[in-house]
């Protein structure tokens, strides 16, 4: 059996996606076993730990004046600084909009390897040979580029939906999925899927904040679609580091 | 808005069961904040904190030597101090057979209030007035007779299935579940509870392995009968432990 590394997850941005990306990590490791020809047993999971803190709203803080970005950061260094205490080699954030933080988080703790959540999935997309792509996300991932940089390093054209379907994306966040509605998360998130894919063609959509896929999940409105969950590709991305010898 | 407590849930056990643990706690909270009159908002959720830990099995441990029980209780206890240091004030264990080694982990860390699954669930059953109850568990729990004392200060009649069923649901729960094999996980355990149910009648199952609430989730077999989950009734009693004023 190989030895595994100590890795953590940096969540409760929502909690229900936080539980999910453990969910989604502990499938990855199975994978990596399966992969590697070893039986899949208890024992052969890495050592993992997950961080549920209270963070104030990503987005909220990057709308407002200097003093607001700072919030979100001090909960998440110090969560960060547990995990890293535990132990964790590699560390994953499981919410896209926080990673605007992300060069400051790995800064302060450079014995950690914090992995960027738009970097590994321009990375997935490219080696996919993904043409176009489309950025479902909250406004403040449109707002710091998030993927910009990334998909455009990984020769990725990618479009945005119009300022209405971005406030039907943020309801379905907001009012849907954090509030416990996921009907009203359904029905926002396949209303702009489907518009996406209408006015751009075949894109691959990116459900670029985490909780767009809780929203998603079995919805038979875009069972058509190419869609990427990026927490699934972080999770991925995690395990690897977890097995790496 | 409350205030909350840190708690921590203890992992693992098997992995899949420790990240859907997580994810019954994080729905057992929204209840609480929608029966407060509380918006379900991310940052109203209490901070948590998940091992994830490899632990040596527990019923191997439970049908050994008097050394062999002693393997799961070193990282179990190791595990459990850090949640205590991470500023825990409850701790639920996501495992039914690790139950085994409660009274010694309690012992240990007397400043944590260490749930009892079984506990809850007889108090739980009880409430409901549940009649009479039948129990799906490990060879452990029936060896450490996990639930017998906890059913019968609750007033409740618990049946056993026979050797022969018994050592199917072994099968669902390491071959089936553990190995990433849920449709064998099904079949195994939809045959069990059924039955229970022909020879004993409309008694309550307690699905009292973490392992088989996950093999017969949406289980179309086993749609009509009575069926209580452990780990969500430990998943609400964690949850009313972290909103406690």
């Amino acid at each position: 059996m190989a030895s595994t590394n100590v890795v953590g997850i940096l969540g409760g941005m929502g909690p229900a996606a936080g539980a999910d990306f453990v969910r989604l990590f502990v499938q990855a490791c199975a994978q990596q076993m399966r992969a590697r020809g070893e039986p899949v047993r208890d024992q052969s999971f890495p050592e993992h730990w997950l961080a549920q803190v209270p963070v104030p709203d990503r987005t909220d803080a990057l709308g407002s004046a200097e003093n607001g970005a700072h919030q979100p950061l001090e909960p998440m260094l110090q969560a960060l600084g547990r995990l890293a205490a535990l132990g964790s080699q590699a560390v994953a954030i499981a919410c896209n909009t926080a990673h605007a933080w992300h060069a400051r988080l790995q800064e302060r703790f450079p014995q950690v390897e914090l992995l960027h959540m738009a970097r590994e999935v321009a990375q997935h997309l490219a080696a996919q040979r993904a043409g176009s792509v489309a950025l479902m996300a909250t406004e403040g991932t449109y707002r710091v580029r998030l993927y910009d940089q990334a998909l455009a390093d990984a020769g990725l054209d990618c479009h945005v939906p119009l300022a209405e379907e971005r406030r039907i994306i943020t309801r379905g966040i907001f009012d849907g999925v954090k509030a416990g509605n996921m009907q009203l998360a359904e029905a926002c998130f396949s209303q702009v899927a489907l518009q996406l894919v209408q006015r751009h063609g075949p894109v691959t959509i990116i459900m670029g904040c985490t909780e767009v896929p809780l929203g998603l999940q079995g919805s038979a409105a875009v069972a058509g679609l190419s869609l990427v969950d990026p927490a699934q590709v972080l999770a991925a991305a995690l395990a690897r580091r977890a097995y790496r010898d």
